[in-house]
């Protein structure tokens, strides 16, 4: 059966000590704008890392709908550390897919700010291996610095490769109204960047945001009652990895992504070469780097120089890769994160981007990941017509 | 698509000091015996309330999966508070049934006796309401000793109604090997307990239970190839409710369990007179004797006489609920509850659970909730033939 995003809304990301994460979540949801068939939502997963815990709101799955007045359908909370909202979408997804519902909403949320400094850190050290990696001292920067050091000590990346990631990303976020850090950043800023888990800088690092995001997925039938402009899922696919980076063949590469994203294009019938536009898990510069590669869209080997070159950019031609602003500029409250993903390539497949429109995009791919890369889910979208 | 669960296995419920959480979940997939096809399952969903944070293991569903050495497919980490198992055993069967994959795997783990005491009640505190309830006070003994309160204040139910709950369950845990609480107690003894919730005693109240439980679940096909004795998924439904009590329209009755179980008798095409043996979820007694109405297995003015002329209890014929010992005797370990009640099931409808076997029970039911009634999962089973 076929599934189309039928609706999609997000919060400004960023700092909001006003709000809680159900106000959050009603957020994102009114962000839909009017017209929303909420009585034809038939279940909801909702991705979070802390709230389950440390925000001290077991089971807040329901609480979120209660909230938000929807009705009392089922509602589960999917945790797989950032790629949480990928993980909600690709439930939502598939249950659609499946026939047993008609319409679900996949939502993220999640309140990083008031979990930053120590605990912030504790927070997402815990998405790493606990026993052998964060109680050894090992930081979430530290994990992707180590990679980033071995691609440097292997000689297949530059330091400026990395800040080149940075520099686009911030580029497309300073155009990104939802954006946390709006601002341009040059080369030089990066690299003269405080470090923070060598040779990844401060400005290697995503930002420590709050945030929501909500789609609403439906069926075919559906989907046409709800608007003329459905976008589709065409393709999907989830895989997982090690949670500890020795446990793997290489710590250089991301298995988990690769095996995702090659079910997710057999099944939608597309290649890499087919994409349009994409956004992509870039928690740190080097996570871009990797996954341009694993995702096939072009090899390690050449991917810092045709970022330097001006490649993967707005306005460059060809795929575009986070003119959102990835996570590095949009910012990345954590469960909220794979679900933004949508909800950015919802408007640009209904050519509603603005500033950061991709022209003529009609097929977008979306790659999230929790921890590492220990999850991580790969989502297809296709215009109507596209 | 005909779902079947096809293995099931569980650790003994109770203190596992020597046994983390990666240890418990192997336990449970040993205790499925040899000739588990573990190169079949396609997807892993499991189910924790603390895992993700108590125990500082995010993303840990892809951790269990690479400690158990199965193959690094997609793994989803649920948590609805107590009723993660059973939100995880519905996807995992929601998975199957729509065709998407052929084979599953649904498990829950929880390590309880390392969160005792104070963290013990912070961590069940939180599946409650945080600002109005846990916040405020009230424990999640308390929740259940307020519907209880106000279930004798309306004179609809006994005191000795709920101690007879517990004393049909420890009695049935009393033959349960995997049970927490392997011992018969007297109505007299659970009436002078302490009190922990007026009117709930200490003898009211389920205990703090390490463990984890785990099935398999493959489509009609593969059943075949894996058993001849396939334990077949007819029916499921799950529900939302408010999490705050005070929010509700009547705090005695518990809503989402109505509404999930008619969702699953009606798609089961089986009523409640028709179901033998059920797993119901009483992690206090009064828990049981409300959802013995709103499953429609009997009123509750009549539930407490009933239990008090034997019924519900192995040999007396008709339904019996609980025979594993219930969360009262067998023990909670939260997220595995809703899955270790399959595992029950599973052993029921094979004819293989000896001393607590129901004799020629054909139709099972199995009922997880989690927080006091906020998600709720219903699940009816068959056996092969019957």
């Amino acid at each position: 059966m076929r599934v189309a995003i039928v609706a999609a809304g997000q919060t400004r990301f960023g700092e909001h000590p006003d709000l809680g994460v159900k106000e959050l979540f009603a957020s994102a949801l009114a962000e839909m704008g009017p017209g929303v068939d909420w009585g034809g939502v038939e279940v909801a997963y909702i991705g979070s890392l802390s709230c389950g815990q440390g925000m001290q709101l077991g089971n807040f799955a329901p609480a979120l709908l209660d909230y938000a007045a929807l009705p009392p359908v089922p509602a589960v909370h999917v945790e797989n550390a950032c790629a949480s909202g990928g993980f909600a979408l690709l439930q939502a997804v598939q249950a659609v897919a499946s026939g047993q519902v008609r319409c679900a909403l996949a939502a993220g949320v999640e309140k990083m700010r008031d979990l930053s400094g120590e605990r912030g850190r504790y927070w997402l050290g815990i998405s790493g291996d606990t026993e052998y990696e964060r109680l050894a001292g090992l930081t979430f920067a530290g994990v992707f610095g180590l990679m980033a050091d071995r691609l440097l000590y292997e000689g297949r990346i530059r330091r400026s490769d990395l800040a080149a990631v940075a520099v686009k990303n911030h580029r497309h976020g300073a155009l990104n109204p939802k954006a946390h850090l709006r601002r341009e950043i040059s080369l030089e800023q990066v690299l003269a960047a405080p470090p923070v888990a060598s040779p990844l800088g401060a400005l290697d690092c995503c930002p420590t945001s709050d945030g929501a995001a909500a789609v609403i997925v439906a069926c075919e039938e559906m989907a046409w009652q709800l608007t003329d402009r459905p976008v589709w899922v065409d393709g999907w696919g989830a895989a997982s990895d090690t949670l500890a980076l020795h446990s793997r063949g290489s710590i250089t590469g991301l298995a988990a992504v690769r095996r995702a994203a090659a079910a997710a294009y057999a099944m939608a019938g597309v290649g890499p070469s087919g994409v349009d536009v994409a956004e992509v898990h870039d928690c740190f510069t080097v996570a871009e780097l990797i996954a341009l590669d694993e995702l096939g869209f072009c090899p390690l080997a050449e991917a810092g120089f045709r970022l330097e070159q001006g490649a993967f950019a707005l306005g460059a031609g060809g795929l575009v890769v986070n003119p959102s602003g990835g996570l590095k500029a949009k910012g990345h409250p954590i469960g909220a994160t794979g679900v933004a993903q949508a909800v950015e390539l919802f408007a640009q497949l209904q050519g509603e981007s603005g500033a950061r429109q991709v022209p003529g995009a009609a097929t977008a791919l979306a790659f999230n990941m929790g921890g590492s890369g220990a999850s991580a889910t790969v989502h297809i979208f296709r215009k109507e017509g596209g």
